[in-house]
C-alpha cells in the first residue's frame, strides 16, 4: 500500500474504518451532509483581502453572494475585513460555527482541525491543496487529517476542493464567482477546475442547480456518499457527475443504480482512454479504473454516460426542464428545409424514428401553409410568415399519438438577425419611420416569448418534451424558465445537441420502463 | 422523365446542352461567374420598401451593406426608393447592368429574363421561388427559364436561392443581414435557410469568407461549376459545401477531387438517412443520391465530410486560420487537470496520439511550475499564476519534434469570470480601491491579447497548429485575427470541437501526403 502514491479516493477513510478506529457508516455521512450544505454560520479560516488568494476568493464570494447566515472570517493578522469582525482563531468566535472553510497551507490544516474539534465545528470544506495529489508526504498528511477529523467528529469535504455552492442557502463558496440560479440539478465533480467551469456554463445557459460540490481528493466523503445524500435531497431531481475514479467500483455502481431509479444520474467518466487515464492519475492522486468495465456496469445499471462536459450540461438542461418522452418517435417542425434534413439525419443515426404523418394532420397543418408544402415529417414551414403556422404544427404533432417528442427548429433565437435587418433597413431607407421599426423589434421579442409560453403549455397538456433549437448563438441561454410552470422552454444551439439530449432521455425512459422502444445509440 | 417532379439539380441545363441548343460548357460557366461575383452594377428587379418582402430584404441589404458599384432598383410603381431613382423596367436603366437580382413572382420571371436579354444583362440571381421545388407546373416553368437564359446568354443562379454574398465586392445580397468579414472561406449551400444561418454563425465566430452562394434549385449553375470557379478564385482557400444532391455524382466527385488537392473541400451531405432523404426530396425539388456510395467516393477522393452544420463552420475556422499539422501527435497544455483528461480522452478516441514528453522538456517547463506538477502530457499547469508558465509550456511543445500540434485549454475566454470576480470583490470589500480592480480587469484583457499574439507567433515560427479552447461561451468569436499575420488565433468553446477539427486537419494532411500518420476517425 505504501509503495504507491496513487490510491483510490476514499481509501484512507476506508482503511480507518477497517481498522476499527471508527464505525461511522456512510449513511450517517449522507445524513450529516445536510447540515453541511445548509449551514446557519460559516467560518473562513485563512480569510484574506489579498486579491486572488483562495482566502479572498472564498470570502468575497460568500459575502457578495448574499449568504444569509453568519460569516466569521478567521485570520490572526487582521481585525476587520469585508465589514466583518475577524477572529484570531476559530476558537475565538463567540458563536456556534456549522461549517469551516479552510484555505490555509496544508501543513497548518491538522492544527486547524484540532481547533475546529475543540470548537465543536462538525463540518469542514478543505480548500487547501498539498495532500495526496502531490507526493508521499502529502499522502501521509491526508491520512493524518482524516484521522483527526474522525477523532474530532468533523465531516470533511476535500481536501484540494475548489469549493461548494448551495443555492438554496445562498451560499456561493467557490473560486469562480459565477452564481447559477436555484434549480433541480446537482453537480458533483472530482475535478475542481472542470466543475467550476461547468457551473459557469450552467449559469450562462440558465440551468438551475440545487448543489455543486467539488469533491477534491475525497479523503473522507466520496462520490457514493454524495449520491446517497442527493437521493433524499428535496431540491435535487437530476444528478450530474464528473468522475475520474469510482473508488470502490462495485459500491459506486450499487448506490448509483439505486439513486438513478429515482433521479436520473448522468456520469461523465474522465480517463476513459490510455492518454486520459495517464492524465487523470497524475492530477488528483487517483488511479482511474478500467473504463470498459465501468461503462458496462453503468449500462447494466441503466446509468447514462456523457462523453464530454458539454454533454453533462446539455442533458441536465433537458432532464431538468422537460417531461420524459414515452417513446422514440419524433415530430420535426422547421422554418427551413435544410435544417429539417440535417435533424432527421441526426435522429435516424441515433436510432430515433421520424414517422410519416397521417392525412388529417397534414390537412390541419396545411391550412396555414402554401399548397406546395412538404406534407410530411419534418414539417417544413417553407419560411411562412403566418405566425400561427408553427404553433399549429407543433400542437398537431403533440396531440397526435404517433410521436413521443417534438423538435422545433428556428423561431426562437432570431433576435440578432432581426436586429441586423432593422438596423440595415433604417440605414438604407431614410423614409422608413423609426417608430415602425421599433415596433417590429418589440413584436419579434413578444412573439418569441409567446412562442416559448405556448411550447411550455403544450408540454404540460400533452406530457411530451419539445426540444427547441435556435441555430444561432444567443445570450438568452438554453433554458428559458417561466414562473409557476412545471416545465421550461429549452433551446439548444444546434440540432445535433437537441437530438443527443432527446436520445439520452429516451434511453432513460427505456431504462425506467416508461417505454419499450429500442435503446438509442448514445 | 416527365413522370416525376423530382429531378436532379442541373438536369434541365444538361438536357438543353444534350439537345444541342447550346454548346456552352461548364468551364465557360466557371469563368463567367467571376463577373457575376464581382459586378460593377446591379439591378434589383422587384425592389421594394415594404418591410420583409424579398425585394426589400435584398435591396436594403445591398444598399446598407455598402456595395460600391451602381445600384438600380426596378419597380414599375415607384419613382424613388433608398434615395435612388427607380426604373420601370430593366430596359429603362440608362447604364450597363452586370447582374440582375430577380425577386418578382415566378410567373413574371420569363418576361423579366427576356428584358434582361434585350438589355444585355449577362448574369441573374433568381431569388423568386415557385419553380421545380413546388409542382409540375413549376418544373415546366424552371425548364422555360433555363431555355430563355441560354437563348439570351444569361448565367443564372437559382432559382429559389436566398442570395449571395461577395465580401470583396462589398456585395451583401441575402435575406439575412449578417455581414461576415472578408476572408478565405467560400460557402456554397443548396439550402438557403441553412446557408444564411451558417453565414450568420460565421459572422458571430469571426470566420472570414470569400464568397457565399445559396445555389437554390441549381437549374443552370450546379455545385461542380461553383467548385471550378472557386478553384481559381484568388480569395478562396477553403471551400465548405452543404449538399443535398450531388446531381451527376461522378462528375461532382471528379471535380471535387481535383479542387480538393489545391483547396481543402469540406462537404456536409444532408439526407444521409432515410428520414433525412425524405425531407431533402420534398423541399428543394431534388432527389438525394445514395449516401453510402457518395461517402465512399468522397473518402476515396480524399474529401472531408462534416456530419453537421456546426462541423462545417468549425473546420472552416481551423483550416482558414492555422497551419496544417504534419502528423497526428498532440501536446496538451491545460490550466486544470480535468480538462486535460477529457481532451486526452477525445484525442485517443479520434486516433490522435498524446505522447510522453522527454526529460529536458519536463525540466524546462518545470521551472515555472510547483515541484509536484504532472511532468507529463497533458501539461497540467495546476492553476499556476506564473504568467510565463503557459507560454513556456506551449513553446517547449511547439519546438519539440515529438508533437505535430498543440491544444491550449483555458487562458483565453476568462473575461466573464474575471469580471464576475471583480464585481463581487468590489461588492464584498468596501476597502478595495476600484482603481486597482480596474487595473486587474485591464491586465487580464491585455494578457489574453498578448497570449493570442504569442500563439500566432509560435505558429509562424514552428509551422504547427495551436488549437485553443475557451471552455466557456465568449462574445469574441472563435477566430481572433491579428493584422498582418499569416495565421489567426482559434479558440473553440469545447475540447471535443477542437479535437474534431484537429482530426479533420490531420486527415487532410494525410490525404495531401503531408504525413503518413494513420487516418483519424472522423
Amino acid at each position: 500500500m505504501e509503495a504507491s502514491v496513487q490510491v483510490s479516493r476514499g481509501e484512507e477513510s476506508q482503511q480507518m474504518e477497517n481498522t476499527g478506529h471508527h464505525l461511522r457508516d456512510r449513511v450517517d455521512y449522507a445524513q450529516r451532509l445536510k447540515k453541511l450544505f445548509d449551514p446557519k454560520s460559516v467560518a473562513i479560516i485563512g480569510a484574506s483581502t489579498t486579491f486572488g488568494k483562495w482566502g479572498q476568493l472564498i470570502s468575497s464570494n460568500i459575502v457578495a453572494g448574499g449568504f444569509d447566515g453568519k460569516i466569521f472570517p478567521v485570520n490572526p493578522k487582521s481585525k476587520e475585513m469585508f465589514g466583518l469582525p475577524v477572529s484570531r482563531t476559530v476558537g475565538d468566535i463567540q458563536d456556534t460555527v456549522d461549517v469551516a472553510f479552510i484555505t490555509t497551507p496544508a501543513d497548518t490544516v491538522p492544527s486547524v482541525l484540532r481547533d475546529c474539534g475543540r470548537k465543536g465545528v462538525k463540518g469542514a470544506v478543505i480548500i487547501s491543496s498539498g495532500f495526496s495529489e502531490t507526493d508521499m508526504a502529502g499522502k501521509d498528511l491526508e491520512r493524518e487529517i482524516v484521522r483527526l477529523s474522525l477523532e474530532n467528529d468533523i465531516l470533511i469535504i476535500g481536501p484540494n476542493t475548489m469549493g461548494i455552492i448551495c443555492p438554496y442557502a445562498d451560499l456561493f463558496a467557490t473560486g469562480s464567482h459565477t452564481r447559477p440560479r436555484k434549480g433541480t440539478v446537482a453537480f458533483v465533480s472530482q475535478s475542481g477546475n472542470l466543475g467550476n467551469q461547468l457551473i459557469h456554463w450552467a449559469e450562462q445557459q440558465g440551468i438551475g442547480i440545487s448543489l455543486f460540490v467539488g469533491s477534491g481528493n475525497e479523503a473522507m466523503i466520496t462520490c457514493p456518499d454524495y449520491l446517497e445524500y442527493l437521493e433524499h435531497d428535496p431540491h435535487t431531481k437530476i444528478i450530474a457527475l464528473y468522475l475520474e475514479s469510482a473508488g470502490n467500483g462495485a459500491h459506486f455502481i450499487e448506490v448509483a443504480k439505486r439513486v438513478n431509479k429515482k433521479k436520473p444520474l448522468i456520469v461523465l467518466k474522465g480517463g476513459r482512454t490510455e492518454a486520459g487515464r495517464a492524465a487523470a492519475a497524475s492530477h488528483t492522486g487517483s488511479m482511474s479504473g478500467e473504463d470498459a468495465i465501468f461503462r458496462a456496469a453503468c449500462r447494466q445499471a441503466g446509468i447514462l454516460n456523457a462523453r464530454v462536459p458539454s454533454g453533462l450540461l446539455n442533458l441536465s438542461a433537458g432532464f431538468s426542464s422537460l417531461p420524459l418522452p414515452q417513446g422514440n418517435r419524433v415530430g420535426i417542425v422547421t422554418l427551413g428545409g435544410g435544417w429539417g434534413v440535417v435533424t432527421a439525419d441526426e435522429c435516424n443515426e441515433k436510432g430515433l424514428v421520424v414517422p410519416d404523418i397521417p392525412g388529417d394532420i397534414v390537412e390541419a397543418i396545411g391550412r396555414h401553409l402554401p399548397p406546395f408544402w412538404s406534407k410530411g415529417n419534418p414539417v417544413d414551414l417553407v419560411g411562412t410568415r403566418d405566425p400561427y403556422a408553427p404553433i399549429v404544427a407543433v400542437e398537431e404533432l403533440m396531440k397526435w399519438d404517433g410521436v413521443d417528442a417534438v423538435i422545433s427548429l428556428g423561431l426562437v433565437g432570431r433576435d440578432e438577425l432581426v436586429r441586423f435587418l432593422i438596423q440595415s433597413t433604417s440605414k438604407a431607407d431614410p423614409d422608413m419611420p423609426q417608430e415602425f421599426l421599433d415596433q417590429i423589434e418589440a413584436l419579434s421579442h413578444e412573439y418569441e416569448e409567446a412562442y416559448i409560453e405556448k411550447m411550455v403549455e403544450f408540454m404540460e397538456t400533452y406530457e411530451k418534451p419539445i426540444i427547441g433549437v435556435t441555430m444561432a448563438r444567443t445570450d438568452k441561454g438554453t433554458v428559458r424558465p417561466l414562473p409557476g410552470r412545471r416545465y421550461s422552454g429549452v433551446f439548444y444551439q444546434t440540432p445535433e445537441t437537441g437530438v443527443n439530449v432527446l436520445a439520452g432521455m429516451v434511453a432513460y425512459s427505456r431504462l425506467s420502463g416508461l417505454t419499450s422502444a429500442p435503446l438509442p445509440s448514445l
